[in-house]
């Protein structure tokens, strides 16, 4: 009988990647072996979460209560701890010293002559980020036998950006508003902000900016405060820092000043005394994220001052506290020039002139997190100032919530990028690792979590913040491993389920994006304001005004952006081995073409096709794609609960109508340019362009 | 050891009253007894869930799965269906014939000479009732032996009013954004919308308005129906039929026409066309519900017709299509008379003038959903129009989200007013189930549910959702037991926990608001536009624009509002019987003196204190009620899991200490106008009135 309803405990997505399903007879029993007792210590607030992690994920995927234990005295006892917390660790040679403040080392070893698992830590913290990983393990069905685990994160700052307005919106959010309910704060702690800060550090990430770069100043008042204070401390025993992002102007809207330049003493101790404040209130307190004179933001260049005046006074309040500054890179004003140029060229001067407790913080790209773009010159350009990647998880310009696309291979491809610097391959990953600068390391990832109940709008974005988290504490991580374990956690660790999603659904996926919105390195097609849709007949090629024409360039003569030596020469701000790579459209992949080189629409590509066939070619390519993924999910039934198989299969049917959407207004808009004919086999558009044209949307989420 | 993470497992309220949490030993011994199979007949959508919610239930409850049976051939069977579904309940000689549509028959019956459970209704959505009252009785450990019930609900339609906007806010919401998530909608159906229709169902609601009275045309739009279609698919197997709020003027906004006028052709024949177009989409639409000339929003009055006129075009277009239109009573305009009286001044001339299918919406009082008014005076003086009540379910005036205000004490006493209708007593739940008007009757609530992981932003707002539902079936339903259910089926059905919780927390928690809000019948005192905290300051007594001292006319001669025919008249809006209650200001019941009565500071009441010491002494009755609910809670500790507790604690906090502002503010302000000193034993208010003044809030909630 088929059955209508559905049940309290189907699942709603909000376990995310934790949901330590109940093991089938075979796995259960081998975790059991290694899970009949726990050693621990003396304990403490992170301590205390590391053990109850291990005894609640050992009860729901076995059904069984592990018991404490005084000492080993059998086989298959955990211990955990640190050496202060359990001195027993210390006897037990581990290679603790290698793995620094956040590491752990996990260990198969006998104790007292009986087989044994420790997890340990230099800090309470490298012990709970062992803990994930071995519960992990578990739950991925992996061998617990003759563990060797030595890790530790090859970057230091592991940040997730709000874009979170005080008011409870979120700019470019697609899950709903706020999961800060700053009205109850600080009384009311939800069990939903625990649940936050554990799915985090159950990644690695160890801090987050609570609020929105184009920030209220009022974020920084007392009342204000209080609310970050009770965040940070619901947060602090999972390792989580709270960040702010601040208005540059707030002296003068919050302190009354008349101005709010760098070099005004006036202006230098109101920051001081703010940070006094705060870190009264958050003795950990992170420090402040600043988006200056980019897109209207206040900053000190109002007062003929560089980004460095304004990021090293900002630098000299926090710094007797021990806080930072995460500089935006990222800035963006109407100008005549190339737009993608105006950040190197506003930082570049200013390379090693930034206090030690400044990090720049630095788009992948040098446009705006484009499904696709070449990684930021930057990268390759400043080698004395510390530079954190930015990253976008939520998914602006990949169709929003509803359209399944794995970042985790476009951030690999960036960071796997060289930048040209040294005498060997030296990736964007090294760049951020291992870096020429010295001081501060970092990642953040602007977050697309809401108050969704499944947190991101839809349970692929999941795999996003997952892989956000996995990607900052190993910058040169495999985004199909983590593809690969964010699938097994998440629904099925059954490779039945777990290769077809992963090989034909999400590693494909953000190219069928790529495909059908910008192929061949075009970008920014959509619409304006809310960026959704296409919209590549916006704007014109000539103005100063970027727009989705000034971008393509086409016209009848050809197609793409000529940033040639040339053109706008903005390929001279990558170092020659990247600059040379991208230089040569003969040679250049196919992918970044129509980003540096403006092309005859009959210029034969390395596959044989012309450009303008290719482009049709690859429209038509994303689309299919989409129906691809729909087909292979429609086969994974068996594998997944009912209501997320349902929800995503909705969602491939947005997706599969909105890619048939973007290629066909594509198409029938560079067609009208091009005056050429489709390929053959290729439909031509449903509609005329007109019709496209004359499409209007409204109540766009994440729009503010 | 103190373990401070959560598990995922723990109650994060999302499953409201319908937990169906496992029965201890006892109890689940005796259910298992009336739980040894199920027999059912053919199936329906409706009827799937019933079944499906026996089994899951008695699954949850019992750790048992209930077999299927085609007859009964043991103790303890449950016979569930129509007689239609499964014929041999038709030759049980159920007093079926007496429920009605809706209503539903539980029988211990003995079939096959067996001991029998059965579930009967004449209708799929009856039965479904009949089984979600039988879950309850389990879950409350009542007895299963012996049952002889029989229910119907006493009113037609039982509908919540969403006042939810289109761009996902909610006027007056406080818990969070709207749930209905039309950007991905009609494609994506989410579980959410699922349970929402199961947790109505549960309590008989039958209806929802998906949007705000204020409403926007564009939800009149193809693209709009169609996303309500969907809704409308999703609850049409829980019996939960969909409305529409419909701005007056949409002939206009969408259809271009010139004019709203009701008696324009081209008018009704747009809203004719429009009618059709919803119902090929939604064949069971339930009908409109309009806001017309009242606060800002267009209505028939724009063009001299009266609200007949407006009311009766839109029900024609309905009407071959079977639906109903809801015309609001409430109307709000500038006016130099007592604001009160304008619903009467403007409907009771239009008595039996309204179409069939055209029933009024009336407040519950004349004001606006103060924590008491008297009722409203249309029910008593409307008796050829049918009248449905409008509460709200929201707590727009009773402190948010974050206090806690059991409202069904205050629908209580609304329902048994007595009207003076007729010769005897006849009351508001009267005039409402049993009219002197033909046809329609119904119950609307004003919901209070968002996006909040619980639906209404903290636990003890679900009672309010659930007394509505309980009072919508049966309004003459007694508001201590429906705490008691709900009580029982959200925490605990421990009389050590249902008892307390009860009768020192719910019942006079509504009271409690009363007294630090607004004591002796005051109204209206709070902040103006958000309504958030006190504001007894505000305007002037004499303006003709309502404000808090237009409202308690406070001076140094006395307090109060006289509405007697020494004053505004209004209170000759009452039929006899009411008026002299209400006029005799020395047999006056107190709680309603200064709605009725201009009095001097110095007079005596019954109980022995003066106005001015009684309105102390009740301001301070307030705050002390709130610091002793919040003991009482704080004992409950042992019946309650840890993350609702400490919220539930934590919003007593905020409670506690707005209590003490409202009383501090207030006093502060009357003394300012009395001139006289404390009563011995009442501490002054912490600070002046100026700074009380000086207070200013922002990012408040559900102010739009």
């Amino acid at each position: 009988m088929a059955l209508a309803a559905n049940v309290a405990t189907a699942e709603n997505g909000h376990d995310l990647w934790l949901r330590n399903a109940p093991l089938d007879s075979g796995p259960r029993n081998a975790t059991a072996m290694f899970a009949t007792g726990l050693v621990i210590g003396s304990t403490s607030p992170t301590l205390d979460v590391a053990v109850h992690e291990v005894v609640h994920a050992i009860a729901n995927m076995t059904g069984k209560q592990i018991p404490y234990r005084n000492i080993v005295k059998m086989d298959g006892a955990i211990v955990i701890g640190t050496t202060r917390s359990l001195p027993m660790i210390a006897k037990l040679n581990l290679p603790l010293a290698s793995v620094g403040k956040d590491g752990y080392v996990i260990r198969s070893v006998r104790i007292n002559g009986y087989n044994t698992t420790v997890i340990a830590g230099n800090t309470d913290i490298g012990v709970l980020y062992g803990t994930y990983a071995w519960i992990r393990r578990v739950a991925m069905r992996s061998s617990l036998n003759s563990l060797k685990i030595v890790e530790a994160p090859s970057l230091q700052l592991r940040i997730l950006n709000h874009w979170d307005n005080i008011d409870g919106t979120i700019e470019r959010g697609y899950a709903g508003n706020s999961i800060w309910d700053w009205w109850t704060l600080p009384d009311v702690k939800r069990q939903k902000y625990v649940d936050y800060a554990r799915a985090n550090a159950s990644i690695g990430i160890n801090g987050t900016v609570l609020n929105n770069v184009n920030a209220d100043a009022a974020m920084l008042s007392t009342e204000y405060l209080n609310k970050v204070a009770a965040l940070a401390n619901t947060f602090r025993p999972y390792g989580i820092k709270v960040y702010l992002s601040v208005r540059f102007s707030s002296p003068m809207e919050l302190g009354g000043l008349s101005t709010a330049d760098p070099l005004d003493l006036a202006v230098a101790k109101w920051w001081q005394f703010k940070a006094a404040q705060i870190y009264r209130k958050i003795p950990d307190f992170g420090g402040f994220l600043v988006k200056a004179n980019s897109e209207g933001q206040p900053g000190p260049q109002d007062y003929h001052r560089t980004h460095a005046d304004g990021a090293n006074m900002l630098a000299a309040a926090l710094k007797p506290h021990g806080g930072i500054v995460m500089w935006r890179a990222f800035v963006y004003a109407r100008r005549s020039k190339d737009r993608v140029g105006q950040a190197y060229d506003e930082f570049l001067s200013l390379d090693g002139k930034f206090s030690s407790n400044v990090i720049l913080q630095v788009k992948n790209g040098p446009l705006d997190f484009q499904p696709r773009e070449p990684f930021h010159p930057l990268f390759g350009a400043m080698q004395n100032t510390p530079l954190m990647m930015e990253f976008q998880i939520t998914k602006e310009y990949l169709g929003f919530s509803t359209h399944v696309a794995y970042l985790g291979t476009l951030w690999q491809e960036v960071l796997r990028s060289d930048t040209g610097l040294g005498n060997k391959t030296y990736t964007v990953a090294d760049r951020l690792s291992r870096p020429t600068s010295k001081g501060i390391t970092g990642i953040a990832g602007v977050a697309n979590i809401g108050t969704a109940q499944d947190w991101t709008g839809g349970v692929f974005n999941q795999a996003n913040w997952y892989a956000f988290g996995r990607f900052s504490w190993c910058p040169n991580a495999n985004a199909r491993n983590i593809a690969r374990e964010w699938a097994a956690l998440t629904f099925n660790a059954d490779t039945r389920f777990v290769d077809p999603v992963v090989d034909r659904i999400m590693m494909p996926s953000r190219e069928f994006v790529v495909d059908y919105t910008g192929p061949l390195g075009l970008t920014h097609q959509m619409n304006t304001g809310h960026h959704y849709g296409p919209g590549p007949w916006i704007g014109d090629p000539a103005a100063s005004i970027a727009s989705s024409r000034y971008y393509s360039k086409a016209d009848s003569g050809g197609i793409g952006f000529d940033r040639t030596s040339n053109g706008s020469k903005t390929i001279e701000q990558y170092r020659p081995r990247a600059r040379h790579m991208y230089g040569d459209k003969s040679a250049l992949d196919s992918r970044y073409l129509l980003w540096f080189h403006h092309v005859p629409w009959s210029l034969k590509l390395a596959g044989g096709r012309t450009v303008w066939d290719e482009l049709v070619f690859r429209y038509d390519r994303g689309v299919s794609g989409v129906t691809r993924m729909k087909q292979v999910w429609s086969g994974l039934q068996p594998f997944v609960d009912a209501d997320r198989f349902h929800e995503v299969t909705s969602y491939f049917t947005v997706q599969k109508r909105e890619a048939q959407w973007w290629r066909d207004a594509s198409v029938a808009f560079f067609q009208s340019q091009s005056h050429l004919p489709l390929p053959a086999g290729h439909a031509p558009p449903t509609h005329d362009i007109e019709w496209y044209k004359s499409i209007k949307v409204s109540h766009v989420p994440g729009t503010e």
